[in-house]
């Protein structure tokens, strides 16, 4: 494999560029599979080569280099939950959210109290600014992210406990937008050996979502571009 | 003034918990304010008392203490954009949202670039992590949100550079979520003397918005609990 992206595939009907460890890019392999949409992946190396998000090809696509973008028919999304909002109301079945406005906005609640505050914290780029700028060493790097991940983990297991409508999954008994966002967390919270022991409930959900196909093909391990 | 929470208003239909100067509370303000509807204002000091955040008749409400919280006939919505889509969907004059899918991704695409890629890195919790955890000095952690901004706004400019739909506001002519994040971020921009001098696309929309009396009502210098 060459340091260059293969863009061959970005002529195909809907592209995905992803990184097999992207937990956004894991969120929207999710969304595609639960909807039985096929599309083509486009890895994009966070790492190799300094990072293939920022070279020109990519950038082309992407203009602050993040994973994953989302082309079809030629127009681009960035932001994977803009993403899966966009392929949630193009294909209605299954539906990632409920019907009424605040079960949705339930649902979003907890979409968003991982994807604005948990994971932007451990962005591969904010972990080299620590390193390169704050000169910080890898272990106050690797405390930095269980501190985020254990604190916005067990606020969610507290929003979740207090909620009646919180099921199998994350709001009643099918997936949802949530779930496609707890999944990928949970597993960047292992890979990071984050202390769980607070968090019965997400580890649950997280276990009837990763008995479903859906979220088994969505998982890093299976992605073309893994590495072990 | 004690440092106590009034919670007095929270008997309302529409209560919602903010900060004068939190970027997040901000972005529902604009959003009521956009809509026309009333609300009943419950500051939650960020600063004093060691923050009224954390006190427990706030946790009882918003269980991670962030703000702002909103609450409409008992029920509570955490995270600002799960509260902007929720007031989008039960008031639909005027649409905060376009009406087509792909041009509603691109809104919430430029929207969560701000709430997902800028806002979380600036919180005032990970300046007190930094400070206390990782012992940076005033200068570095300046740098840090400096840092952070600029290289989200540009990305944003870049973004709305490339794309035709972006008019007098982010998207057309009307205001839209983006409107609501992009203001509220240019004002803790300006308030830390970030350099804005690539992104004049942002700061021509940020004019056009506050040319209009929904954004300006919602100002932190106009909030009950303002301070100078």
């Amino acid at each position: 494999m060459t340091d260059s992206i293969n863009l061959e595939a970005a002529d195909s009907d809907r592209v995905l560029y992803t990184y097999f460890r992207s937990s956004a890019a894991y969120r929207v392999r999710i969304a595609l599979n639960l909807k039985g949409l096929n599309y083509c992946a486009v890895p994009v190396h966070l790492v190799r080569g300094g990072g293939q998000q920022h070279q020109p090809e990519y950038r082309a696509v992407n203009p602050v280099g993040l994973v994953p973008s989302y082309r079809e028919n030629g127009r681009t999304i960035r932001q994977s939950l803009a993403i899966i909002e966009y392929l949630d109301e193009c294909h209605s079945e299954p539906p990632l959210l409920p019907d009424t406005p605040f079960a949705r906005a339930q649902v979003r609640e907890l979409a968003l109290s991982i994807a604005c505050e948990i994971h932007p914290l451990n962005n591969p780029r904010v972990l080299k600014y620590l390193e390169r700028e704050i000169h910080t060493d890898e272990a106050a790097r690797l405390a930095w992210m269980r501190h985020w991940m254990k604190v916005g983990l067990e606020g969610l297991e507290t929003l979740l406990a207090d909620r009646g409508s919180s099921g199998r999954f994350c709001h009643g008994d099918q997936p949802t937008i949530a779930d496609c966002c707890l999944v990928p967390q949970l597993f960047n919270a292992r890979r990071f050996e984050v202390d769980l022991s607070n968090c019965p409930r997400l580890l649950a959900i997280a276990a009837a979502c990763n008995a479903l196909a859906p979220f088994q093909d969505a998982h890093p391990s299976r992605q073309p571009d893994a590495e072990t």
